[in-house]
């Protein structure tokens, strides 16, 4: 086995590179994937942008689908040549926050701002996975076996995507019968939407602007999409639901205008289920928020990890309840992987996402 | 029986004054009550100061402990005479807010702004309670009975102060073990506080700077009371648990600093219930919501009202096992209620709350 | 208007007949229903064969679709000639039970066996609705205006099988990608699978042993059916997941056989959610039961009523996202009421439902 | 070091001896513990018995304080000499069961029968802790660090005895206000209770026949003891609810009998919570289970551990809420731990619990 591998870097706010870095070595605790298939996720780009802070010359990527290289001495119930994904959050299993449930919380030490999302680890605190290799931590609360009827870029998805979309249903509390809205209609927007109609919705008021994620959007469940260039969707859904305003709304961007808008039209007692990462201060209106005596929720999910949650993902994709595949819009090699950041972080071309194989 | 009463009217901001009204109609669902006891609230005062808008010359109060005095041709169940209590909040039962289990928003049909909060009437849209008599609409569904070993004063709490902190408990979803973080010790903020012990919370942290409130909460659970202005709340919070944040913060106050105190001393994952009433848009600090990626909740509460609930906080006061005694501080006639509004906006004597008797 | 109505009446154990009957009175919070189509329930089954007990005289029925024909003094939001559903359990809306959220345990005053299920009043308690006319009471809880778009055959599974099959999907918990097994495909088994499809289940496995009702089912959500004539279904399900069991078992049936295997091929944390009627004591098996050790979960849920519930489940209908136009079999005019009956107490002909109008 | 300790052996049914055993030695993930407290649980006795099956040979006891000897090559977090605790149930943390929340069902195959309870470890699939030295696996999710103000004794009711007793209580989802029976005074049903006063129950109903045991019930917060020798405790409790029942029965004994009338005294819509371990097939009364209609649930909870419980549990010591040393009424050394299995097996001398120390 060669000594070094490809990997793709943040040198500097503005640019991220392909360059050469030593294959990581495993700890007993560990595993080393060969990366088959990976993506990039919005959150890269913020990297890229200088925008959400990381260290000089980490390697980026959180979206790993690979197989087994190398096993830690302490990793049992895996082999090696094994083809498995885990998820962007790699929780450890055995810290205090994971045995209380708050398994993407996991390693979190302190309420001070930045230093929750303990449990974020790939592209963040510790190398990721765009690259030939990758190193995963807590290897055995990570690593889900792929089932080999499905393809790597069927389960690409699952990492970040799917587990964070699904999530903004999941902690709506969305319930069969309900009026949800899901403010924008990005890769994690659009699995939002899916999300809420696998839990039973039964009127999805998707919102966006861009003609092919409204059509994506409608395929995987929006019973109405609402153009915001064309009309102001707070008026409009609140017309679409005669007035009573939606039970759950879904934020899918991160920002004020989306956030506000969520409060807007929500029902007295319904759920704000926030996915955005933002990147200001935000203002709750205090009209949309009834002075605090609404019996509203604001709810904030970061992606669910773990190989269960991977287990559970994968058989949704397997089941065929969900069709991911229009997600995967564009591929490329990772050899071209500046290319892809090119085309990804300007959203040409109708890009959703990118299969990045080394 | 006389045709007029005694009435605590809003007149004007900066006035709320004594005068003579006529005894209401009841309709065939109502009941009339003849008041025994009532008292003064926060948003009373926000009333009088023109800071929550109500009509003008309308009765205010909605705290009742009285005798039914006449019963609505169709209501059944109870008999003139009868000594009964009635919520803050009076949901009618049959809405279909109060059908899916939103009894605080009864009645709310759109979800914008100040329209929610349907199910709070009594001196908001209907003539309230600091009169001789109250008009109590929906009375099947408001209507509780206060068993005989109770006096009027021992269940004077439980319409608003002591069904509202309550809720704030239990909208934070405290459980055995956890660590709570209690925003003002008013008498909403003491209920909270007394909740919190009720649920299981094994460290409670009461922030306030008067010594006759902070000694209450201790005496009603308060494992630490932090004075704001001899200490910064959110360091004495962070250091006393550890550097680990509190699982559950409630906000009882109604302002900026508080709200957001209340997410910098909150764990990843952990809940922010918030019971005040605020007057100006709130700001959300990026750090404070880790950019929205730390498993935040952020939960409102309005009092939740309705025959069951009173007959379930009565349950609690005649248990003993939170003693509320000490939250009665003044003793007015109605007659002399305008001394008692001049008292109880101005904070003076160390007063809590005025029981105030036609 | 006349004086009298037919009415299909509990004779004696063994006979419901065709009867005259005087037109019901309203109270002041009633309303008189004119029937346009009703149905017939397994349960009537059971009054019919003296398995539950009801009185000897009283008009049959608990799922109503018809026109307001007279509303009680009262009675407000409603006019007459409005078309309306009612649910089969009518809440008050009013009582300590309504008001705990217990809508369909309305009027339950005693723990002591039979006297649970208070808010089934139609056809148990009150005359019911195979009839010309039935009395709703408390109108404002529970009548539900019908959308135009919507045919009374459309809604007619409302009242009682949808929201009852649903309720057992919803008590069950189930998340997105869970294995769920439904054990007995009838009417309400079959609004189960339905419910587990729209709550996002990706494994369902419905038991039954009829090829029409297992088609059905397929056509509801099913991934697989299992003819319990053909094949040991606990022995089939554990396969078809691997070992590892189900999330979720639903019964459907309400004998101790089906009980029993729900709780066999329940995983370790799992919920058996019961939505039978049973007729004797049930058995627990101690192994199935993990002696008590396995974290198990055993639900029963009655059909939740109320106005708000059937606006929920019309939504549902009118998403187009669960066809049960399947369900109506047979249709029967209310003068062959008996029939009607005797074709299926029998299960004859592949009957699932009997639209029955007057 | 010496090679061989001590240790109570699971030598036939009727017999459990001290015997010589090699000090266990330590895979990475493990920890090897030097016991300074344990005790007997009423599990153990039902092993003695051969009530419950475990192989021959096996080191039994599920309870262990101690002091780590030794630490795994891969286990971080920790160093030798620190005294910590570790629940009974000791999770892996990363099974697809663990990730999923259902810590103390980890390592469950398969829903047959025996085979739940897969995270019950010590003293039943792997040695146990009635010894000088025992092997925790999975040691950073299992160890958690004792604080120095606490002793031993304090502590040792936390693995089995606290964790259960409060888990029966958070299963059955108590409320402040709430009416609670608790079958049984022995020590988990005394945990039971103090758990109900933790939560909030206001009106705890607390059966047994043994004085001493229904004098720690009222110390722990029991309104009422019913001594089921001098009156039928369903009539009672019926009696004392005015006919209402309670909203949560805990069964803490594990006979046919509690877990009957636990059902009995359940209001329409309650919770039976079961902890007790049964040794026959389980009988539903018909009547008391409303034949399937009453929305009764049934919640079996086996004993949570994982460190962060044991850090909980801890916490609620610590807090002087509740106070548990009644709860050790006896004191052996290791090598007398025959005689203490003869008095707890016999229940002589008032005995709640023993404490071992080698």
């Amino acid at each position: 086995m060669a000594r070094t591998m490809k990997a793709a870097v943040f040198v500097e706010p503005g640019r991220i590179a392909l360059d050469e870095r030593p294959i990581p070595e495993v700890g007993p605790l560990d595993a080393l994937l060969r990366i088959t298939t990976t993506t990039i996720c919005g959150t890269d780009v913020h990297i890229l942008k200088g925008e959400y802070p990381v260290a000089k010359g980490l390697v980026v990527g959180h979206e790993p689908v690979g197989v087994i290289e190398k096993l830690g001495s302490a990793v049992q119930g895996y082999r090696e040549g094994q083809r498995v994904v885990a998820g962007a959050i790699t929780p450890s299993g055995y810290s205090n926050a994971c045995l209380s449930g708050d398994l993407a919380q996991d390693g979190a030490g302190t309420a001070h701002g930045w230093k929750a999302i303990g449990g974020w680890k790939f592209g963040n605190t510790i190398d990721g996975c765009q690259a030939e290799f990758v190193r995963v931590p807590d290897a055995m609360a990570n690593l889900a076996p792929v089932p080999d009827r499905l393809t790597d870029e069927e389960v690409l998805m699952c990492p970040d995507i799917l587990s964070t979309g699904f999530a903004g249903a999941e902690s709506g509390g969305i319930r069969i019968g309900d009026s949800v809205a899901v403010f924008a209609q990005g890769p994690i927007g659009l699995c939002a939407t899916a999300g809420a109609r696998l839990m039973g919705a039964t009127t999805i008021l998707a919102v966006d602007a861009v003609p092919e994620r409204m059509a994506v959007a409608r395929r995987l469940g929006a019973d109405h999409c609402i153009d915001f260039r064309a009309s102001d969707p707070v008026e409009e859904i609140l017309r679409l639901t005669d007035g009573r305003g939606v039970d759950v709304a879904i934020e899918a961007l991160g920002t004020q205008s989306t956030f506000e808008s969520c409060l807007r039209v929500l029902r007295p007692g319904g759920v704000l289920s926030s996915l955005g990462v933002y990147s200001k201060d935000l203002s709750i209106p205090l009209g949309a928020f009834a002075a605090g005596l609404g019996d509203h929720k604001i709810v904030t999910t970061l992606c669910p990890g773990g190989k269960e949650r991977m287990r559970r993902l994968m058989g949704v994709i397997a089941s065929g309840r969900a069709d991911l595949k229009p997600l995967v819009t564009h591929r490329y090699r990772l050899d071209d992987i500046e290319a892809a950041y090119e085309l990804f972080a300007h959203q040409r071309d109708g890009v959703l996402k990118v299969a990045i194989t080394p």
